[in-house]
């Protein structure tokens, strides 16, 4: 019960932050009111429907609960009124981002398990739940998505915290604690790459820069 | 009986016209007749099928009648053979795109409802059947969808026609009043908002032009 | 028995030479490891994924059987370490993708029969099996959707393909002979066309070149 709570707070948390950066996105193009509503909204939720079409769970989540729509167009609203100062806070949206990718990439990878699928399968899930909303939105935006561009920050910490949750809940361990570990390995790596600069490597005969 | 014999007239004349607007985009950009007929269909029937896949509706409704399929591929041939007529044609075009769009947002709305969405959620997904073709037609031909650039000609009267459908079926007002209000107010906003030029707020700082 | 292990045999060689193009586009962008690796999944598995969610066969094959995981992620790992060699194969690669264009259109036509589908939808999900993955590597990559641009290498011989397995089959025709002359008029097609370098129409007044 209380369990749940916590999960869907969490969730809201991230669907909050993603839809904050979609927002931010739109602003830098200028897009109008309706344009930021829009994007923020296919950010913070975009992850999610797809997974939930993908697996079979309709309707989808987003659509049976209506804090999943306020919660995103709030989002969008203050990113269009109070853009400005989000641009300063900046490193603060970073830092809430791999919060939310942390929050997304293990909530993707538990509703994978309950609906029957493999833990690699659900690895995947929990991946596609947490980088879903930010493809869908650079590729409205016209941005090559950034999950191929700088998958060190993105992609390799979300599949390594979506391996260890499914992986872990699959073989029964304890689930507060194997949530913790892939929280704090998913965000932890994230934030960790960012203050670092870390870069993936590139192929052969690439120029390094 | 000869209710739903006209919700589906009307849908398919919807559906013909967002596939006119697909197959001009593609013969602009001297895509061949296959890319003409493909970008036809997907504009005709994409914001169908997205919803369709959305609330679990599938096969997708354009799958189990023949005549989703027809209506678009002759709306392509035709823009493929005739499109210097349609070119100039294209302010009658778009009168017609405005009344499919009505008429989309209204078919999404009632769909979205009957699979129990609650009133907001079948709402978003009435716009989403209205303007989701478009986003694909643009997404595809490497635009920038015309939703997130121009919303008062089509995201605002599309939501609002979508939330006037859902909510006044949901309060169990009468459904051929509700769809006339509806369809007036969305496809008479976005005929006005052409005409007149209108232009929705811009984030604050930017450029106005 | 022995017929559903080659037919999952030869999806998944299908599966893996698309994903060895996909890859190998995402080399060219000199994305990072794991932008190939996503490149090459999504290549390989999103026409069946957008063909199991629209017929609603979820959760979508990829997902239940992890056979269809860990194909296309060796063809990226391939495409990451042996690119140079990959590219001097790419008239080789060009063979392989046409045997997987037709090995898909094929399974895609079959399984919306499966699904109740009529022929001509069925044709159409075989068609949509076959190219989708490449419409997504393109979207993503930030290229217009091949299917757009070379019809006659691609959208053509598919939905040839596609149809003759869909109407074929449904007219209870002998399987194996059905495939065997939807296999050949597909793949040989576009081999042809890639020999010849066959053009389709272009829309009047479009300059040919």
């Amino acid at each position: 019960m209380d369990q749940t709570l916590t999960l869907i707070t969490l969730d809201l948390v991230g669907c909050f932050v993603f839809a904050l950066s979609g927002g931010l996105v739109a602003v830098r193009k200028e897009h109008d009111i309706f344009g930021v509503l829009v994007l923020a909204c296919v950010t913070g939720l975009g992850g999610g429907f797809l997974r939930d079409m993908a697996i079979g769970a309709t309707p989808v989540a987003a659509l049976s609960d209506w804090r999943y729509l306020v919660v995103p167009m709030t989002a969008g609203l203050l990113t269009f009124y109070f853009h400005p100062a989000l641009g300063r806070l900046e490193p603060l949206v970073n830092v809430f981002d791999a919060l939310g990718l942390g929050l997304f990439v293990i909530a993707g990878a538990v509703k994978g398990l309950d609906y029957g699928l493999s833990p690699l399968a659900a690895a995947i899930m929990g991946l596609a739940t947490g980088v879903g909303g930010g493809v869908i939105r650079d590729v409205l935006a016209g941005r090559v998505p950034i999950v191929l561009r700088r998958s060190v920050f993105y992609a390799i910490p979300g599949f390594a915290g979506a391996s260890v949750t499914a992986f872990g809940l699959y073989f029964e361990l304890s689930p507060p604690l194997v949530m913790a570990v892939a929280f704090v390995l998913c965000a932890g790596w994230r934030l960790l790459a960012m203050w670092r600069h870390w870069e993936a490597p590139l192929p052969r005969g690439s120029a390094s820069v």
